[in-house]
């Protein structure tokens, strides 16, 4: 048995409480090493005669990975306490417990404690369920599809307001770092028949607070829509009118950094030592050396994000600048009723700073909706009192990697996307925001060569996993961009150039996914095949009684099957009692 | 190689900032698995012409146990910023990477992305060193040795306040669960100069608040002190004269649940449903079935500790009652200046209210001192949020096991106590309650056969590891007795009666420890010696140029060395050029 591979840790991904009743354990093995794997469980405190009450179940092989298999169970405990203990049976026979001290002889065990097993010294413990400490998903994320907007880029609906050097609205341009093209709050209103018709029901802006550059992510002023966009009342009327469609609205706030324009950071350049907002920031020398002009610079006497001059980075652990943005963060939900926050560089912030975020944003709005932007596995975060999701690249990247680079294997995405799953507790992987491109990433179709085919093979698969997914703008109607700023063209309004079939396209999947939110958010996932061969891969989401199947050709041949009640494909046809999947192509089905 | 034994966790104990500009690194492996693990590391932004400024660290193999090693590195970051990942290499000299998306092959990394293993995606992050997020030690705990008090069996300073039914100060009886022997705090207060001559440095009281029990757990009221212990001038008196010599004192603190003759309790006892305390408690029916004098009732209608229905569990949960406890937690601070709560059945109560706890007893005090009552791995309340310690029963068990109880072996032992270490970030380690016994458990050298020799190899043993060392009274002068109640007996000072060779011992193993304080609490730890077979362990620590060395003849034969300048010793002498150590015997040297 491989006995160094065994791990479990308590009160964390490995031991949750998904319900106030219900706790998921799991248990993570070598793969192919072990047959079967028994909980042993009970109230710590409910002896009989000298015997521990206890129940045994046995777990579930849930996901695996190249390395590893891993085991799930759900228990519950009538007093709210639980010790628990797993006992491991290895392909060969072998049996060992294993506890909070490590791994034990089965029979050692039951000869060195009177009660044997029952003995509570070496089990883990959730000690009580608390409600309170409990990771509590957001309901309404679960039924969200997400459409994001770069708002310089979507539409321009108020000219007046185009800055001075605005250029001519044209998506085939490649934009540079500094143009301007004069979209804004107006256009995303003028636009919400078009997002309602799509079907999106969830809608995530990039900074829209006062800024010079076009991304807004150097803020000057965080409450002021910035002039350009719009003003307050623009921005009450597309939230109010955003609600109305039941469209649910995500900002993105810069809190790692502020613009170096902003009047904190100029009084600092301007007052050194004696300006009151000397310890706003990270200074390690005066006068500042303040370069604004410097893209990189790693001999600053002031710390950024990055090594960018023009973004200083804020003392988040100062209360003052605590107070000033929590006041900040509740501003826009008291007062212009926003419904979640999307977190910029959100690792390099303090997670005291977090803590005292999420608690105050719940305090405004109890169903609000926390989205940090981490690339890797953000664990720290996702405990249930920081973050509800992080932008999840490290889970969609797998997808990208195999789909759209042909980077990896098919094995290998399967693999990477599970370990992905198995670090986060099943209602964190829930909120989950699945994104297979944005402002900071090349257009997925074309990273996918410019294939729409394989465009709609990612998205389908996409919509499929259990995160809340989310569309870039213009991606519905087939545009295409390498990395930043290429990414960032104007929409394509004209309609002889937008994709149409790719739009009827995604009107179907955003439609399937709000039918199916429950299932699709909350369901179990199998990997019914992974034929690395033949380029076929099957999933199934089940709940209850209900059952989804994604099946995918991924290779060069035709796929035949019979796949129950059809709900989606694309290139697949019945041809006599089957149906046929050609390269490419996928049919989503029930049965 | 064994690919699915290895393991790291960023933000957590594999990845701790030690102070504000050192991380420090812990990977672990297969035992016998790997020769080598390099660290490379690096500022995430650092590229110079497509490359990443990266350096790489060979990690250095710390403690093992008998499934894994771990190996660990310490390293900083100029920018505060740090990416990192490991390339292992086994045994048979093949290498691999493993980082944030798992195990690759170092030549397929270096082939599939451009900048090769400098690439960024793999990494493992710590994002920005927070020092505000880190845990930071107490350091006056580091030169603490700690003495346990029962108050009611220590001293009986004061007969006026004798309970009516006060036995005969017996040291020699065997207690009942119910009975008082009239121990208050003047009888402390006489004895202070018997501890200081002792040379404790810490006082940890059980609870003295006013309570219908001998043991006081079941709370009456928080603010008053038992009136057969005393009134607040005495407390005050006993921690002032404490502070005067040197000596820090820690209260009990029983924040899971309340005494059933509390008036909050007996409120909802009376008026039920309408009494303005039904939602301090958890109380699933009315009227609630309050059966005082149930030991056991797994059929209550409302939540106890244990199944006991004088103990109704607090709903910590209630922001009312949250107020009500901090307001106590904060009392004892500002009024009387307590150094440190010990925390009843911490486990049991959220996590929350641990994190308000924590941040309203700082603010009182900013060195104060946390220490739950858990009795496994307590992973989940030791991140710097909630608890400086936990009472180390998991790590001191194993001690006990091997010298007392000869239940394991001395590489079970050795492994037990490597694996209790390797839970915990180091500076944790340093903060953690090491007690062999307490009022909860037998004593200790009734476990050790009232083997005097063994309790000194015991104590000289525990006084060497890294956690603040605890003594329970009259063990110094040879107190016996078996579990609670038995573990209570009136203090012994009846001075020929007293064992005052072995207070001689304990005064010398005290001051050593004092002596040594930093050396011994934040050095490292090699075991240089586990000789099963002849019984011998020889453990060392350092720390820069100091070195101390700890040498056990567990054994049945006599172990003869050269151990350089000797410390303290127990049955060992010179005999010619060399130390004899005869069985039970010890050696503390440095070199």
């Amino acid at each position: 048995m491989n006995k160094a591979a065994i791990y479990h840790r308590p009160e964390s991904e490995y031991a949750f409480l998904y319900t106030k009743d219900e706790l998921r354990l799991r248990l993570r093995t070598a793969l192919d090493d072990i047959e079967k794997v028994e909980v042993i469980y009970g109230d710590p405190y409910e002896w009989l005669g000298g015997v521990w009450k206890s129940k045994c179940a046995e777990m579930k092989k849930t996901l695996a990975t190249d390395t590893h298999q891993y085991w799930t169970s759900s228990v519950n405990a009538p007093y709210n306490r639980l010790n628990y203990g797993f006992i491991l049976t290895d392909t060969a026979g072998v049996q060992i417990f294993y506890g909070d001290q490590g791994v034990e002889d089965v029979v050692a065990t039951s000869e060195t404690e009177s009660s044997g097993l029952m003995g509570s010294k070496n089990y883990f413990k959730m000690p009580y369920f608390q409600e309170i400490d409990r990771f509590k998903p957001v309901e309404w994320v679960k039924e969200t599809v997400w459409y994001q907007i770069f708002p310089e880029r979507f539409a321009n609906g108020e000219s007046a307001n185009d800055n001075e050097n605005t250029k001519q609205w044209n998506p085939d341009d490649h934009p540079e770092r500094e143009d301007f093209y004069g979209g804004d709050l107006r256009g995303i209103i003028d636009h919400l028949d078009y997002l309602e018709e799509l079907g999106i029901n969830g809608l995530y802006l990039c900074p829209i607070f006062e800024a010079p550059s076009n991304h807004k992510y150097d803020t000057m002023d965080y409450k002021k829509i910035d002039r350009h966009f719009g003003t307050d009342k623009d921005f009450k009327e597309l939230v109010e009118k955003a609600h109305a469609r039941g469209i649910r609205v995500m900002l993105d706030a810069v809190f790692n950094h502020i613009g170096d324009k902003s009047p904190q950071w100029q009084d600092v350049v301007q007052n050194g030592k004696n300006s009151k907002y000397v310890d706003w920031f990270h200074i390690h020398e005066f006068p500042v050396g303040y370069k604004p002009l410097d893209e990189h610079n790693d001999d600053s006497t002031y710390e950024t994000f990055a090594f960018t001059h023009r973004m200083p980075k804020l003392n988040t652990a100062n209360p003052e600048v605590q107070r000033y943005l929590l006041d900040i963060a509740t501003y826009w939900i008291r007062e212009f009723d926003i419904d979640a926050w999307r977190l910029d560089v959100a690792n390099e912030v303090d997670h005291h700073f977090w803590k005292l975020f999420k608690t105050a944003c719940e305090k405004e709005k109890e169903d609000f909706y926390i989205v940090g932007e981490i690339w890797t596995s953000a664990q720290s975060w996702l405990n249930g009192d920081e973050f509800t999701a992080v932008m999840n690249y490290a889970f969609t990247g797998a997808i990208v990697d195999y789909f759209a680079k042909g980077k990896i294997t098919l094995e290998k995405m399967v693999s990477n996307l599970n370990t992905q799953l198995m670090l986060n507790r099943d209602q964190t992987n829930q909120m989950m925001f699945n994104l297979l491109d944005s402002h900071d990433a090349p257009r997925v179709l074309t990273l996918a060569k410019e294939d729409k085919d394989v465009l709609k093979q990612m998205f389908a698969f996409l919509f499929l996993q259990c995160g809340t997914p989310d569309i870039y703008y213009g991606t519905e109607v087939g545009m295409i961009g390498e990395d930043d700023p290429d990414n960032r063209k104007p929409m394509e309004w004209r309609e002889e150039k937008q994709d149409v079939d790719l739009f009827a396209f995604f009107k179907k999947l955003i439609a399937f996914r709000k039918e199916n939110s429950q299932l699709l958010s909350e369901g179990e996932l199998h990997w019914s095949v992974v034929d690395e061969e033949k380029g076929i891969i099957q999933l199934i989401r089940t709940l209850g009684e209900s059952k989804m199947i994604g099946t995918f050709n991924t290779g060069e041949e035709v796929v035949k099957g019979e796949f129950g009640e059809i709900i989606l494909t694309n290139l697949a046809a019945h041809v006599d009692s089957k149906v046929e999947i050609a390269p490419k192509g996928f049919v989503l089905s029930v049965s």
